[in-house]
């Protein structure tokens, strides 16, 4: 491992059979055994808690640990990830064997740091529908609201008679004839994400009492819907996550034979940002694909390179650690074909190749500079959630709504920043904000203020629409916004693919898709315009000077072209450095500290064109299919150019 | 609302929890100061009993009121209809409310009716598996048959070792690892539907004990199959619907354009006539759409002119009343996607100046002649389900193949009624049947009779297959019509898309679909022939002569071209005044005593010529998109040019 | 009957109610006096044990005999096959009825022999996940593994945690989060396959105490995946099996014209081919389609011919008897839809007529040769279920595999043996072994036997990959076949149908799909090589000369026309005779005895030339559509002339 620049063993994850065989019979030599040994390479270790698989005997002692579907099946033991947040015996039985790992091995050198279980949430386990959620519903509830006529009219109980009498009354969103509640729903997911959070904070205490020099993370999943990160995090040192190219891109409606090969650079680099906003400061990828893997429908080989590639594009985001999933192909059990660094005969494979070389790259790269970017985009799960729960249209889904404008600013080679609406934003020369669905008065405030320093806003579809228990605002969308904007909704319309969709903007058409608002602009500028259709005449796009700053109204969602030309024009009005012809989708340039990582996840080669002194770090001008360079010049100073595209 | 035109206001329909927040504790002051209000400006009131949500206290207090579905799986509390028709404790909650509502309301001068519950078995809802259904079920099935032998014999329990000792024997058709038996799923959609029926009872003479001057109705859905209608409606002074056009729209093959905005003359039409026969005179649309809506997968803006548009056709049809559902758009619940006349601010949207302007010409035109039509078209709820328990083809759908003949019907400008076989037929010069699939000699007869006294008659595909039982019948098809129609089914056969599917009528060649019935023309004339693939040269297409007049049956589903040439041959030979050319589907010309109503559900204008001296009573000769006229003179005597269409 | 040709008269399969109306009330007076009538007519008479349909008493007795569902859910009764294996108290009420009636028509001289059962596992139910079968798993573990550490060790249960303690501690697969352990998984399926065998053994053993020249079988379903037919036949004299060639055609991919209305012959001769190899010798159709059937999702009528073709296809086949599902379309039941030689009302259908017309031909035709294959396709349940738990791609399926290969070899006029693996082969002068996915080093032996001993052999993907407990060799594949093979894989994956995929084979591209292997040939000759995507380059199809024989390793799934180069080279080196054109798909030969039979399962007539001297018994040169003949010549010795195809 040392040969191919491992630093890291992660251990552990799922391993408590072995180390606890029988009730308090706990088996740890084995493990100290190992640790011994990555101490003795001068490698580290993070520790795993081994809390996502509890055993048979321990689902034995308590049955009651098992999740349930909202029909009320029970999720059995055979698989993983079978036991419920809630769980009050499964909390004790977490604190014992957590408890017990970390007195063992507090002391031990080789320990940098611990993973809290593994990946919440995985298989559609984050939210569960059993007994004791719904006793810990009401309770979280009960915090929530003062009692429960509040909750009655927060929710707005009166529509359909579903009034309630007291928090007990109200349970998980199980099976029903019709649509559950919204404001149900809402909280439910709300509440949902916080039981993992207090969870995992449970374990990140015990682990902290036993040292507080160790480092605790998590393993995110990519675009996870249910958690929402930035809540984990607050328990964490820093964020991690489990990038998977390949089977990601076979999420994408029609992926191009490059994507299935290498994976789409923004479907990557939408969770590198995100997690590194979590976690506040540098990531750890703590799961990258080495090869082949087994759970997307098809299993095709990374294209050659992809593997090293990978690891220069999560370091060029401002990943501090790359750790590849797993060591060796396993023989045994569900992942049989997921391959690993080394493959079953403990031969190497193609991936343990590219991982060493791009160790060995990366140890003479300048990889601690930070992530700087100037630009915001604007996430937040409770938006996810509550769009979710009302898309209105089969066509609708907030993650790829948030991608539309986050690949038009990576195709532009500016850095970006992906975060909560609470963030601060003073600092941002540009912020978009992509269906800010639930709000209030002082969202509106702080962005009033953003812009009105000289902030350049960018506000989206479905933005100012409802108060935070998810019920419709009295006033027309955007809601608070409204002054901001300068212009409100008269009329929205999810459409029928099949009907006529396009606006004019600056002279030229452009489609849009899924959604359209008829804008009334009382006092902003009209910049786009409906031009087929129903709407054509209405305005669609409206623009509107505050203070110092202006504020972008898209009430369209936009085509990938019309996307890139709001964001030019965006960037350009806050004066933010981008590059001067948008960047094809295969071809990527991220900035860190003083280098710019330029990537290349196309199979055709790109020539990358630096300002005169600039040292070229890693590579030259050429960038080939899969390959990647490194300069020392900002990314959006290179000049790159793909040839005939 | 005065202002508008609002002349009938509908209310409570889901206010259970208002109306009594717990258990005896009655709070009706908030309803009758609204009914003063009501009363004050000169309006009247529709009251609806809130049985449709039960509220949690009461839930909780009677938990075996939750419906079942057929795999064990409860409805919970939380959407709405989650109560059985068949559980004696909700028919005493049903009483108590009812009553406690009816007593409190009967001499209150704005009051004029009621609405029973609300659209029985939305959402799946009309039928449950619960054990309350079991109890019931085998009771009804006690009263049925004098003892399990006749059930045995009647059902045919002989196959597959079905045989039932007793009634208690027999469940509802729940989960099993094959096909239930047809005789036990058709008893069982009856019951269902005899529950329902005897429930809407219940209420409905509660209300009249308590005032016998006040009417009853219930709100139906558009196209709903599994309640009779006709049986519900033996309760009720009219029947009432609700209808959603650009909701349905989407629940067509490929829906055009103008469909999507406008939705589908003819879907919405037979609707109107289906319930104007049902509840045997006038009927109300309850609830009409009045924008865009929240529970189609999209939601694109009705067109223009629309909800004007929907309430013109309404009447035309015989409608005595138009009701918008909703008043102003509901900020919280389920439904908040859903558009009222106003907006969420209270400002008019499109719909209401549309429904305003709908009422205003509405209340100068001659809208109390009734319709009086000449062909009837006969639908039964027993042949639709039991078509639907042996469809025998993914493509056969007995509401799709009606329309096919409703369609071309309305294509040649003549008003249908939708009625019940069991209908008195000597009144109409031409009958459409298409699938009489359950059959008895009784009916034969009549029909016989109808024929022989001059009656045109058109038969469809899957006629006098089976017994009421649902049981084939020892003959071949048409059975017990054999004779009558002067032919018998050979062989019949679902055919596969790629077959090749075509006949020749008239010298010309025709496509059909799905369906095939190979035909011995003992007696009757063959008028139609298959041209391709194996059956080619069998007769497809029979008339026989039978005293005064004739029946025609057609052994395959026609496309809508031969079904319109079928079609004009019944009406000339039966001498039915129709139209010279037929109609695009998106024009149609509906006749009320003297005037006809020319709705034109497209985008392109058409031309209407009046006879001479007939007054034009609103609208010009050209009619533009999503516009009516209406003319003092038949419907069949106008001429309506639709340009080069 | 007898004039139809009829000889035997199967009967009683679901008849228990009728048989015991009440416990212990045995009313077989019925069943008597049609035997004596089939005696009459010099019939014999098939008698089935009525197990598949335990009556509404019985249930009601032991509510524990009803299958569940992995969630849980209870396969009620209502349809039929509501029994589980396992269930001790339903094996004693089998006993009980099957002694019954094989005591009372144990000298009955018109009965010659029994069908135990009726489709063993149809509609999903051969697996069942209740009480009685997780007690029975339980013990069915403890026979197979000596302690849990045994079973832990070969399923590998320390992925995820999934150990046991004891056998009790292992429940079915019932509903989890994730994927179920393969382990768990394939010991079920076998599991499941055992509690079926043992069960027929159970009632074999009853029917044979009673009579021991009865013969007992079994009618086994058409390519059914969850029963191991091989091993339920070492309790039957024969197997036999159920043949619905126009409900088979609608399962493949884009069924042709000709296949929708006469079926497939490479889809139904394989099913010939395997159960003549599993009852080890002549085998029945015991349910030929007579006309239209019920089940699939279209039924089309079968073209003119058919039944007649049927007949003669399975009889060349190897087939002792066909026997007609069912005699008179019956009037009641789950069944209306499915035709019998007799309609509805007793005339005779078209079905009839072909049915006599192959009985009269038959009776004059050599049936009593048998079936001489010179090649073995190996075909093994367990590497189906493996390959079914990780397919790894949505388009791999076993039974598709093999067919490339069966139909290959069909094409060339060769008659094929579908053999399990654990079969003599010496005796074959080529084997053809599709996935040959578990293995040991007990079959590789054996195959390095064969082939050194001069047999020709090709292995295809996914071969020696794991071992009979589903886990991963820890050799690279094929495992212990990669000596013989001369090669091994270096990287294999499931590619996506958008990505290019072609090899090239002796100078020419051929197309592949689903799946490849990049090979590394350290000993054997690369004759063919990838041409296109990233494995271009690459060693696809390797030769390797061992002994006096050869082995061809096929590392993709080959396009037909690849598939049939491959086995026509196989059978040139293996000096097997074949015709010098292949056929087309709807044309096939097969020889029994001295004979031969043409069929055409097309609408296009072809002409077929006989050696010199050969008498042609059945037909003459033409042989038309939907026609077939016989000729008194092997059949590779024809000459098949389909004009322009
Ligand atoms: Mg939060
Ligand atoms: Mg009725
Ligand atoms: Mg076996
Ligand atoms: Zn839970
Ligand atoms: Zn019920
Ligand atoms: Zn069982």
């Amino acid at each position: 491992m040392a040969e191919v620049g491992v630093e890291y063993v992660r251990m552990g994850e799922f391993a408590w059979a072995q180390l606890e065989p029988e009730r308090g019979a706990f088996r740890f030599d084995w493990l100290e055994t190992v640790l011994d040994l990555i101490d003795d390479h001068g490698l580290n270790a993070v520790l795993c808690t081994p809390t996502a698989t509890p055993p048979r005997w321990l689902v034995d002692d308590h049955p009651s640990i098992l999740q349930e579907e909202a029909d009320g099946t029970t999720r059995e033991f055979g698989s993983r990830r079978h036991y419920c947040f809630n769980s009050e015996a499964y909390r004790l039985e977490t604190r014992r064997i957590v408890d017990a790992l970390a007195d063992r091995f507090a002391d031990h050198p080789s320990v940098a740091g611990w993973q809290v279980d593994n990946e919440f949430g995985c298989h559609g386990t984050l939210r569960c529908y059993c007994d004791d959620c719904a006793d810990a519903f009401s309770d979280w509830l009960a915090e929530r609201y003062e009692d429960p006529d509040e909750l009655n009219e927060a929710w707005g109980t009166d529509f359909w008679s579903q009034r309630y009498d007291s928090f007990d009354a109200v349970l998980p969103p199980r099976h029903t004839a019709a649509d559950h509640h919204p404001g149900q729903l809402l909280d439910y997911y709300r509440f949902s994400s916080d039981s993992a959070v207090s969870y995992n904070e449970l374990q990140a205490d015990r682990l902290r009492a036993a040292n507080d020099e160790w480092f605790v993370t998590h393993n995110f999943m990519g675009h996870y819907e249910a958690l929402d990160a930035y809540d984990v995090s607050e328990s964490l040192e820093f964020a991690s996550w489990d990038s998977y190219p390949t089977g990601f891109a076979q999420e994408l409606d029609d992926p191009s034979s490059d994507e299935l090969v290498a994976g789409n650079p923004d479907q990557i680099g939408f969770n590198h940002d995100l997690y590194r906003s979590a976690g506040d400061g540098p990531f750890w990828v703590m799961e990258q694909q080495p090869g082949d893997i087994n759970w997307p429908p098809y299993s095709p080989q990374p294209a050659e390179g992809s593997v090293r590639l990978w690891a220069h594009h999560a370091v060029g985001h401002g990943a501090d650690n790359v750790v590849y999933f797993r060591w060796r192909r396993c023989l045994e059990g569900q992942e049989q074909y997921h391959s690993g660094l080394l493959e079953r005969d403990d031969s190497p494979g193609r991936g343990h190749d590219e991982a060493g070389a791009a160790a060995s790259e990366l140890s003479t790269l300048p990889t601690d500079g930070a992530v700087d970017a100037d630009v915001a985009l604007l996430h937040d799960y409770e938006n996810l959630w509550a769009t979710g729960i009302q898309p209105n249209s089969p066509d609708f889904d907030y993650f790829d709504h948030q991608r539309t404008y986050y690949e038009a600013l990576r195709s532009h080679g500016v850095d970006v920043d992906v975060v909560h609406p609470s963030t601060d934003l003073s600092e941002y020369s540009a912020v978009v904000a992509p269906t800010l669905y639930l709000v209030d008065d002082e969202l509106a405030e702080r962005l009033e203020a953003y812009v009105a320093a000289g902030g350049q806003l960018c506000v989206s579809i479905r933005s100012g629409v409802k108060d935070r228990a998810n019920k419709l605002l009295e006033s027309r969308p955007p809601g608070p916004f409204a002054e901001l904007v300068g212009a409100t909704v008269e009329e929205h319309e999810s459409r029928h693919p099949s009907q006529a969709q396009s606006v004019t903007y600056e002279g030229e058409t452009h489609a849009y898709h899924t959604w359209n608002e008829r804008l009334d602009a009382s006092e902003a500028t009209v910049i786009g315009e409906y031009d087929a259709g129903e709407p054509a005449g209405y305005p669609a796009i409206v623009r509107n000077e505050v203070g110092a700053g202006a504020v972008t109204y898209c009430g369209v969602w936009p085509s990938d072209d019309l996307a890139r030309r709001l964001v030019a024009d965006l960037l350009d009005r806050a004066e933010t450095p981008r590059l001067d012809e948008p960047l094809p989708s295969t071809v990527r340039v991220s900035s860190r500290g003083d280098a710019a990582w330029v990537v290349n996840f196309g199979s055709e080669p790109v020539s990358v064109t630096a300002p005169g002194a600039a040292d070229r770090l890693l590579g030259d001008e050429t960038v080939g299919a899969f390959d990647c360079a490194v300069v020392d010049a900002p990314g959006t100073a290179l000049s790159i150019d793909t040839g005939s595209r």
